[in-house]
């Protein structure tokens, strides 16, 4: 017996009548090209292991703005290159980056960028995920990122989900430059969420960090330097040559694809499930995100 | 600047005031020896790696009783003893066991258990988390364990958070024998809840299966047999000499700490947090668990 936690598709499409609902994916591989937003080249950050193995993380202007540009000040100026993954925290965090005491910051860095923790909602289109939420009053999407919610307050939030990227900061009034980066790596700690600025989130190779030995040290740290896991480089996409540079696009999450896939999310019926769940929450829901197809 | 994305304990004690509100830790470590229960060395499961390390598992028996005496006869047999980890999916689960038709399983063994994915809670006693849940329609504790609770239906469900350790199954109507277990290494998978056995928790080593290399063929599995993770033994701590014995407390859930407890996840107010959340989810409020302390 080989356990199928989850069908490979082809099994499905092959058993499934014709008349089955459609699974996550498949909705999502069915989704029109119109359906799909193309990530500008300067929002994608590239960044090479010096022990091979590339990241790549998709940056939320939209929500941190100040704390955006200047990771794209840093990564222009080859600021992190030689840098480190230093903290690597079981179900939490892997965090990397260097102290800009020890290398000033480029001039253009904003050195201490306002709290880009939430913003105003007015003017942005909020499609609600429409389930129960224990963090915020209400959950949904905003320009294909999964947020918080206040209609009260009229704010939205970018969200502590699996991969998402964060700033690391020292106390309050402390929000960080952005010189010190985390990933999360296990369930979303959205505790966090409204404490910290979420810049973006990774979107291809987050197995490199993912898998990384954990630090024994207090918060996961590394204990020696010699631990430590060397970046050789982190740079805009935009700065790449051509034909090494990604290309991804992201589910609109305002499209009738993206409103089937959390459908389809919430009440699972392909052949492995019995019951399906009813509902799902906002990290469970991912924005779907792939390479942009060949044309 | 070092960020300080959780501070440590010590930092914290030293620089709050003697009124400050205690962190999630502080409750912990203060909760008095009569709010914490051992784990019988009969519900705890020890793998040891063939390459050096040890997980340890907690068994589930009130939530599955067939599937936990299963497992618990195949740890007496020593079955898994040379079997191995052949499938790791990033931000989803480790899986392991054998192929029970390579391998006869134990006469004793129920070959084909009910589908406990769901009980009465009558008579039980349900501690509520008191916040929202996307997947139940409510959430809370039993007996040392997170659940979903239907007060329409009376039946409780263990779920699947973070480290948590199902029955691999075929489909239904297979339950699963107990013979190729998972355990969440990713956001809580929770849309498996109540369509799979879950029978434990990994309560030590969860590190030593997250970061394993991920497995590179669909849904995680290892593409060739050596890259397979050989397991050396999996025993109950029940059959182990004395010394080589664990012990684990876990904190009763229907203690005034652990209310204590979840109340300050919910709303952290250490240094580092500016806006408590209000609110926490289920998996956010892991049970603690500590090892025995000595007398």
């Amino acid at each position: 017996m080989r356990p199928m936690l989850a069908l490979p598709l082809m099994v499905l499409t092959a058993a499934a009548p014709a008349a089955a609902p459609k699974t996550p994916t498949e909705i999502v591989a069915a989704a029109p090209t119109s359906a799909w937003r193309t990530i500008p080249a300067g929002d994608l950050l590239v960044m090479e292991l010096k022990g091979g193995g590339r990241v790549v993380i998709q940056l939320a202007p939209l929500f941190a703005p100040v704390h955006a540009e200047n990771i794209r000040e840093l990564a222009r100026h080859g600021w992190w290159d030689g840098s480190a993954i230093y903290r690597v925290q079981d179900n939490y965090v892997v965090q990397w980056g260097k102290n800009e005491s020890a290398d000033p910051l480029p001039m253009a860095v904003v050195a201490k960028p306002p709290a880009e923790y939430a913003r105003s909602a007015r003017g942005l289109k909020i499609t609600p995920l429409g389930y129960a939420d224990a963090y915020a009053p209400r959950a949904g999407f905003i320009a294909g990122w999964p947020v918080g919610h206040d209609p009260k307050t009229g704010t939205a939030n970018l969200v502590h989900c699996y991969g998402y990227v964060g700033v690391g900061r020292d106390l309050s009034p402390d929000t960080g430059t952005g010189g010190e980066l985390y990933a999360v790596i296990g369930h979303a700690p959205r505790h966090l969420d409204r404490n910290i600025a979420v810049v973006g989130r990774v979107i291809s190779g987050i197995e490199r960090l993912s898998a990384l030995p954990r630090g024994t040290e207090a918060l996961g740290f590394y204990k020696e330097r010699s631990q430590d896991v060397p970046i050789a480089s982190i740079a805009m996409a935009s700065q790449l040559q051509e034909s090494a540079r990604p290309s991804f696009q992201y589910l609109d999450t305002a499209s009738a694809s993206f409103a089937a896939y959390v459908r389809a999310r919430a009440n699972r019926k392909d052949d492995f499930f019995i019951r399906p769940a009813g509902g799902v929450d906002l990290c469970n829901a991912a924005v779907p995100i792939r390479a942009t197809p060949a044309r």
